[in-house]
């Protein structure tokens, strides 16, 4: 049995902010029976992971900046251009940011935050859920996950999801390749990405226009594990990644090589 | 509060099995309460949605196929090749298939099936979720939203996770352009594809693996609409797909687009 459900209470935060303290309030002000003396009802349960969207971490980080130039700031966020594309709405850019997720806008957010400013990814999600959980294991004295999530559009999919792009004490990918299907076979490339899945869940309830930004994931304490990689392991880059270009950018590179290959082979033939 | 739970005792499903029952019988068997006379213990809950692995869906129409050659199967299952790559185990072929869904293997599933067995995807997975969820709300009483699931590769993302094929009395895309976000703008890109998110919560207690082929998802009710639309609405194909080939496939494109008009400037100069 999987319970996710969303953390009321969490108010607007800002810059200095102790995120773990306002969050460990939130759950015991939802619980109030946890602060009459002697009654053990607990307020998380060991191994449950939470769901935290990345935006108030970044609020607390201080990740708001001033930016007439939206432009500017995902330009600056960005390693790598995947591709672009015109519209009249403006420019959309998907690119590799430096936290090696692809994300159009490179992560960068203009919602849900003052006029002339935008709330740049924390600078190391996998820290920030790390701090997060060495201080919520500390007060409530369980074993925690932390996964933080962000919203992606997706490649030949309509609507977004959210995804896991930080993560500390949760494996992210629950590899199962080595293990058997039901006909004795070896499942050899089933490798689930747990820790998008229950980002996706716990959107489920966070919904993002409602300020709710923080849901607990219960029963999934199986995928708990201290020595769990961060969430970079998610991202797939390099020579595995079909989808290096989008298709138009990568048409403009290959047409640029044949008009200078021929070129170069005309060249070759009139010498 | 959303709670997910996989349905015990649905054994392996063989072709002309009634689906519907089977998982109705399951439910009961589940909660054996129901079965006193008097006891008005809900096996399903108004608003529930059953998030059901296509793979049983498949079998129950009939959709395995004896495939001496797998890759033919994927070949017929082919609407449009979007990237391929060859590697030591074999070629892995990225395409759209029939249903309008980009997946690798065109969705033709050879796990979990005997030897010289394939299993294709179901002809029309939105008609099937109807069927089901028209069953289903015929015996227990209660409105229903039925999604049927696969599990996709993602560009850019290691792993795999559950996604909406088909879907059934449920919206599959809560479309948020219109409202407002916290600091009363209008949130006009906001579309979670909850479809995919639903598909995604409920692996994470399926465990493809374990023999657990259908969740109950309870808790979102909201999101049941009888008049929802199917599951092509989570497909982006056309204009907005950016990524319509891989880009090796798109720079060979280009490639041979520039030899070519550099051939016929050629042509020209030296007419």
């Amino acid at each position: 049995m999987l319970t996710v459900f969303a953390i009321p209470g969490i108010g607007e935060i800002t810059e200095g902010d102790d995120l773990a303290a306002i969050i460990g309030d939130a759950l015991v002000a939802a619980h109030p029976s946890t602060s009459r003396p002697g009654v053990a009802v607990a307020v998380l349960e060991e191994g449950d992971i939470l769901a935290v969207t990345s935006k108030i971490v970044s609020k607390a980080e201080g990740r708001m900046i001033r930016a007439a130039d939206r432009e500017q700031a995902i330009t600056d966020e960005t390693v790598r251009v995947v591709a672009s594309r015109v519209h009249p709405g403006g420019v959309t850019r998907i690119v590799e940011n430096r936290l090696g997720i692809v994300a159009a806008a490179a992560g960068v957010d203009a919602s849900n935050t003052p006029e002339g400013t935008v709330l740049l990814l924390p600078v190391d999600p996998d820290a920030s859920a790390a701090r997060l959980r060495q201080a919520l294991q500390s007060r409530f004295g369980v074993k925690l996950g932390i996964v933080i999530t962000d919203t992606l559009g997706r490649a030949w999919r309509e609507g977004q999801t959210d995804a896991a792009i930080g993560g500390s004490g949760v494996r992210l990918i629950d590899d199962l390749r080595g293990t058997h299907d039901t006909q004795g076979r070896v499942l050899d490339v089933t490798a689930p990405a747990v820790g998008d899945e229950i980002a996706a869940a716990a959107d489920l309830v966070k919904r993002k226009s409602d300020g709710l930004p923080v849901a607990v994931v219960r029963g999934l304490g199986h995928l708990l594990d201290t020595d769990a990689p961060g969430a970079r392991i998610l991202n797939r880059n390099g020579p595995t990644d079909m989808f290096r270009l989008g298709t138009a950018e990568a048409w403009q590179e290959g047409y640029a090589a044949g008009v200078a290959a021929a070129a170069g082979e005309n060249h070759t033939s009139t010498r």
